[in-house]
C-alpha cells in the first residue's frame, strides 16, 4: 500500500448514485469515519438522508461533477450507467473508483460477453445483434427460446424480451428499440440448475478477496432472495469463486465486482452478468460477515486492508418488494431477522424498499 | 402497543445531542428506515454528517425548538444535560422519550441518589452538600478520602475533587464552585472489587429487557474500556440486572437506563450513577449482539417490539481516547477488531475518537 493510493478515515467519500446501495455503502463509510457527499440526479434520495453532503444534480452536469470533485477525496459508484465522459472528467481531479475502463466492460452486454469469452470463461451462448437480421439470423444458430437483451441500460428484467417459437421477432425488436438505433445481444437457452454470484473486492495494490458462492432465485426477472451458501457441490464453488476473482483480476477493478453466473444441470458455471459495484445479492453479508460487501467497497477504494470475508453461518437474504414491505411489523419482531428499510417514501410495484436477513436459517427450514 | 405509541418506519426520529452517542443512533435509525434530525449548537457534529436534516441551535432557542418539534415525530437524546424547560417544551408537541421527568432525577446526583435510595437500593454513603460547613460535616461522617462531586453537569471525572485526609476542603469547594452557588453530593469512599454496568430498555406499553451486565475499567476518570461478560459471580450480575431494571421501571423510562454500578469486596452491588442514554459500556453491542443499544433505543422510542439482548460471545470494548485514534491502521487490519470512528475532525486529550471491539476475546487474552 503506498501513500498515494490510500484515503485515511476523515476523509471524503463521493458516491454516485443514490439508492439503496449507495446509503449501505455511507452507513458502513460512517463507521471507519469517512464522510460522505453524494451525487445524483434524485433529490431526496436514500443515500443522501445519510450522507454529509448532496449533489443534486444530473450526471451530465460537467460543472457540477467539477465541483463535487474538488469536494472530495475518492469516487466510487452504486450505479454502472453513469456516463463514461462522467468518469473520465471526475478521474481528471480525484481517485476514480472502479474507472472507466472498467464501465466501458461493463456497461455493454456485447463488450461485457466478449471480454469474459477472451479470458477462456463461459458464458450462455449469445451474438450481438443491432437489427432485426440480426436477431433472425442469431435464433437460427441458437435455437428458440432465447433471450433478447438490450446492450446498455437494462436492470431488473428491463430492456429483455423473451423469444419463444412463436415469438415474432420483429415485433420483439421495435418493442425494445422504440424505433430508434439499438444494440442488442441474443442469448440461447440455458437449461440451469440454479444461479449464483461472488463478490470480489480488489485493492489499488492488487491484492483482492471473494465472499463465498452465493444462490439466487429471482422472481418477475427481479431478485427474491439469496441463499447462503450456495445449495452446490464445494468444488462447483470454487470454480464460480476462481471465474470471479479472474474477471476482477483482467479487468482491473477497484472496488466490487459482482459476477453473475448460472449452474447447468451438467455442473458447467456459464457467466450472465457483471456489476462493478455493491450487489443485491452479496445484503447479507451486512448481518452475517465481519466485513459486510459495502464496508468491503470502502476499504477497497481508500487502499485500507481489506476485511474477512468467511462465512460464520447459513443464513437467506429476502428483498421486500413493493408492498411486501407492509410485512415489516412481523420482521421486526422476529429474532432471527435483521430487517433493513431504505427511506424510500413510495411503495410501487417491483420497487426495491428494503431487505430481511434471516441468520443461522438454511433454506426451506 | 397502542396506535398512539407507535412511529412507524419512515418516521424522523429527533435527536437532542451530536455526539457519538447520536451518530450510532442515527445510523441504526436508517437501518430501519428512518430519517434523523439532530438538533445541537455544534456545527458539523459527528452526528449531523449521517442525519437527513440537522438544526444547529442552542437549547435554549425555543423558537427554533419548536420549529425542530414540528419537523420530527419523536425526540429522543443521547446528553443528558439538555434543560428540562427544552424537553417540557417539545413535548407539548411531539412525544419525547426519555421525558422531562426522568432527567430532573438523573441529571442532579442529589436527586439521583435519593431517589434510587427510596427505592431500597444502595448507592455508596451520600450526603448533600451545599456549603463548605456541609462539606466539613459530611467527612466527619463519612470519614475520609471521600469525593466532591458537584450535582449537574459532570462527566468523565470533571466536576470532581477526591478529599484526601490531608486536603484543604475550603480550597475544594471553591475550586469546584468557582465563587458561584453550588449544589453539591459528598460520597465515603467504597473500596470496590469492580465496577460494572447494565443497559435496560424499555417502551411506551412497559415492556422491557436487560443487557448482561459488563465490567468497565476507567483511567483518567474515562471509560477505558468495557469487559463482557463482568468476570463476577452469576448471582451478582443477576442482581445488577434485577437493581437496573428496578430503577428503570420506577423512573418509568422510555428509551435507555444505563445504570453504573460498583461491586464491592464483599458482594454488595451499590449504585454509582443513572444515565438516560445509549452508554459508552453498551458499543459492544453494536458487534456482538443482533440488536445493538442504538437500534434499542430507537425501537423503544418508537414503540417497536424490542430485539433480543443476549450475548453471543464474549467480547472487549477498548475507547480510543486522543491520539490512541493513531492506532487506526493496526486495528483496521486484525480481523477480529471493529474499528469505529466517529468523524471527529481535532485529536484533543481526553477525547473520544473511536472504539474498537474485539469480538471473542476474554480480557487478558
Amino acid at each position: 500500500m503506498t501513500e498515494a493510493t490510500l484515503i485515511p478515515p476523515g476523509s471524503t467519500v463521493g458516491m454516485l448514485g443514490g439508492g439503496q446501495l449507495g446509503r449501505m455503502t455511507a452507513l458502513a463509510a460512517a463507521r471507519l469515519g469517512y464522510r460522505t457527499h453524494v451525487f445524483t440526479p434524485e433529490p431526496d434520495s436514500p443515500c443522501a438522508q445519510v450522507c454529509a453532503e448532496a449533489t443534486v444534480a444530473e450526471f451530465t452536469d460537467h460543472a457540477a461533477l467539477i465541483q463535487f470533485a474538488a469536494s472530495v477525496d475518492v469516487v466510487t459508484l452504486e450505479w454502472e450507467n453513469v456516463p463514461p465522459e462522467a468518469l473520465v472528467l471526475l478521474a481528471e481531479h480525484v481517485p476514480t473508483r472502479p474507472g472507466a475502463g472498467v464501465l466501458a466492460v461493463t456497461r455493454d452486454r456485447i463488450h461485457e460477453k466478449a471480454f469474459i469469452n477472451r479470458l477462456g470463461i463461459k458464458t450462455a451462448p449469445w451474438r450481438p445483434a443491432h437489427s432485426v437480421a440480426d436477431v433472425a439470423s442469431a435464433v437460427q444458430d441458437l435455437g428458440r427460446p432465447a433471450v433478447l437483451k438490450a446492450a446498455r441500460l437494462g436492470y431488473d428484467g428491463k430492456g429483455q424480451s423473451l423469444l419463444r417459437a412463436d415469438s415474432d421477432l420483429a415485433a420483439a425488436w421495435h418493442h425494445l428499440s422504440e424505433g430508434h438505433a439499438l444494440d442488442a445481444v441474443v442469448e440461447g437457452f440455458v437449461d440451469y440448475a440454479c444461479e449464483v454470484s461472488v463478490i470480489v473486492a480488489r485493492s489499488p495494490d492488487g491484492s483482492r478477496c471473494a465472499y463465498p458462492t452465493v444462490e439466487n432465485q429471482h422472481e418477475h426477472h427481479i431478485l427474491a432472495r439469496t441463499i447462503v451458501p450456495a445449495r452446490i457441490a464445494p468444488a462447483i464453488a470454487a470454480q464460480a469463486e476462481d471465474i470471479a476473482t479472474r474477471i476482477a483480476e483482467a479487468l482491473g477493478v477497484i472496488g466490487l465486482l459482482a459476477v453473475e453466473m448460472f449452474v447447468t444441470r451438467d455442473g458447467q458455471v456459464l457467466v450472465n452478468e457483471l456489476a462493478p459495484r455493491p450487489h443485491n445479492s452479496g445484503h447479507w453479508t451486512l448481518d452475517a460477515c465481519a466485513t459486510s460487501q459495502f464496508e468491503q467497497l470502502v476499504r477497497a477504494v481508500c487502499g485500507l486492508p481489506l476485511g474477512p470475508t468467511d462465512r460464520p453461518c447459513n443464513a437467506v437474504m429476502e428483498n421486500l418488494i413493493g408492498d411486501q414491505v407492509e410485512r415489516w411489523p412481523e420482521l421486526m419482531a422476529a429474532p432471527e431477522a435483521r430487517l433493513h428499510l431504505y427511506g424510500k417514501r413510495e411503495i410501487r410495484p417491483g420497487r426495491k424498499l428494503g431487505h430481511v436477513t434471516w441468520i443461522g436459517r438454511t433454506f426451506g427450514s
